[in-house]
């Protein structure tokens, strides 16, 4: 069906599989950066990611900046709290271990409530957390792609508005946007950040963000200068407010290519509902976890309501390891990823099922990584004699 | 000839025209940033951006980095310069001053060496600015896309050397590599901050450096740490050394459709000498201003030794200004940049002539540009009367 050249099917907690169309906005020609076409696709892809986060709030603003989704951290690090301030980091994962350096770097204190591996903070251990210090920030891996681990944000956003109103909470959502429910208004959320090749299918390169009113008008009361310079908000907002209206404005050249892939995948995101979206996710997700039950294999994430719809992180059986299992399904024709949370990476894989993937009719990438999982463990346990 | 869809020849100073093969390249299918094949052309992009920069020292290091050519400025800030430092920020124009600010967003002290609008500051006056007290870096804009104007790397570079031995030498060479001659090794450079879109001809968003081994030392030796976390080259060059000895490594999602383009440009452009793309740029560029006075228009860069290869500032004629003049020119298929530098903007236009537009023998955009400037100019006059 696909244009693109043969290749194994990429099913790795980012980056995805991508529609035919989003690559083909990859090659679009060269443009001018304050060009009328060019100003009008990113204005119209500013509105679209509004959309994406269910947000209608006119004091809140999208960025979309060339980077990697790790510059969301500095964002954050750089504009939103100040020097010796307090961030309360809620651990489901690696990602939440360097975020808290990120926000260290910037002069922040950063406290990690640590929950075991493939659980998270409970919700009375937040709330216990917030009362003992003051706390600028609050930050949530929404999904955190080391574990699987979901956190439930609008509950962790009910607790943070009851206990500690002035805090501004905080959302990776890097490997959430796209395929977990966000609601930025409703749920009271003061940033999102993300990256592009997750559940938004769109190659990587850019930094994405969602900030409210309330996040930009804590950047406008700063004490002290932002200390940044390419990620300080106050060089975005007004190119970003610019294109909105569509108007050119310059800071930094815009990485205009990735920005028309963004504007056609936005483009399909947002013509159905995005509970729609959810809810193939929510399904190809129950197939996955049902069938890695039917293997005998447990989760990392260890409840069903704290497990990510967009991946599966598996334990593999006693006396594997993934370089015993990753082969055979390469040969398959499907990538998985290996571990990543350092304390335990060589005893899982990680299955990413977002995007395309699961929500293009036409492909049946989930099937057939689910039957070459069973082949390749198989394969290997003969091998391993076990 | 090319398989791109119609449209009007971008000659701005970057984005640029794009080859057929980098735009495909851009539509690369999906592949893991830790898988072989990724892994491997990542790997031999990083040995080409040392050939680019014409340096065999293996102490030096090339940087790949998603985000656009700005990033480099805080990745120079934030890691080889600390609070309190001097730095010398040589001014040939727009982008002279954002350096200065982002130099002290990180807390350094910016000295900015001034010159008149057109001009660049004179070897006595660069050696007399060394002498008043130590810098730790000096910056130099190599050309400075708001004014033209060409700074001489090599003789700054005498005189950083004899005058000042410690002083570490930046250049920022966004509008200048690939089509102006860099020899980092030679010239005894420390770094080179590029971006993927002008010369190069890549899409943008790429942060391309070259760090010497003096420089990565001075970071090593840094008496705190960097105050960046994405910009951080603590967390880079593990990373880009890894890649070049073939070996997958994470700190944040490479953009691994932009790294094939770079691939796709690089292996195009090092298949050739370095010094007959210079040649070609400067034969193109020579065509360029003979033709602008011929029109008996001056251009912003003042004499012809600082006058850059890769684009013509242009003054218009009395009376006119860019939306006089540009509109005409898009008329006829072309497209230049309005002015940039603040003061003088509304009073002179700019004309990009790199990359494809003047190495493909198949291609005649300049000479069209020529012709359309021509044309544009009398209508423009005709129509004001002048």
């Amino acid at each position: 069906m696909s244009s693109q050249a043969p290749h194994p099917t990429l099913l790795i907690p980012g980056p995805i599989e991508f529609d035919d169309a989003v690559l083909q906005s990859m090659a679009h020609y060269a443009e001018s950066h304050v060009a009328p076409g060019f100003v009008k696709t990113f204005g119209e892809t500013l509105s679209m990611v509004r959309k994406l986060f269910q947000s209608s709030n006119p004091a809140a603003q999208p960025f979309v900046i060339s980077g990697s989704g790790t510059l969301g951290w500095d964002i954050v690090a750089s504009n939103l709290i100040e020097k010796g301030e307090n961030a309360l980091v809620l651990h489901t994962g690696y990602f939440a271990d360097s975020f808290a350096t990120c926000l260290e770097t910037y002069g922040a204190n950063a406290t990690q409530l640590k929950a075991p591996i493939g659980e998270r903070p409970s919700f009375e251990q937040i709330e216990q957390a917030l009362k003992e210090k003051p706390y600028k920030i609050i930050t949530i891996t929404h999904v955190d792609t080391s574990t699987g681990v979901l956190s439930d944000i609008k509950r962790v956003a009910e607790v943070v508005r009851r206990v500690s109103p002035q805090t501004l909470i905080v959302v990776d959502g890097v490997c959430s946007v796209g395929c977990e429910e966000i609601a930025f208004d409703e749920w009271d959320i003061d940033v999102v950040l993300t990256a592009s090749q997750k559940a938004i299918g769109c190659p990587p390169g850019l930094s994405i963000l969602m900030l409210s009113g309330r996040a930009i008008d804590t950047f406008k009361t700063r004490q002290t200068p932002p200390s940044s310079y390419y990620a300080s908000i106050a060089n975005w907002l007004p190119i970003m407010q610019n294109y909105e209206n569509f108007k050119p404005s310059y800071f930094a050249t815009p990485p205009t290519q990735l920005v028309h892939a963004l504007h056609t995948t936005l483009s399909q995101i947002t013509a159905r509902p995005m509970s729609e979206r959810y809810a193939i996710h929510a399904q190809a997700s129950d197939r996955v976890k049902a069938a890695v039950a039917e293997l005998g294999l447990q989760q990392v994430a260890s409840q069903p309501e704290n497990q990510a719809h967009a991946m599966t992180a598996i334990w593999l059986p006693e006396g594997l390891a993934p370089p015993d299992v990753l082969p055979g399904l390469l040969k398959r024709g499907v990538i998985f990823a290996a571990g990543l949370h350092k304390q335990v990476a060589t005893k899982y894989i990680r299955f990413g099922h977002m995007g395309v993937s699961v929500t293009d009719p036409n492909r049946s990438d989930v099937d057939k990584a689910i039957a070459a999982l069973k082949e390749a463990l198989t394969e290997a346990k003969q091998a391993k004699g076990l």
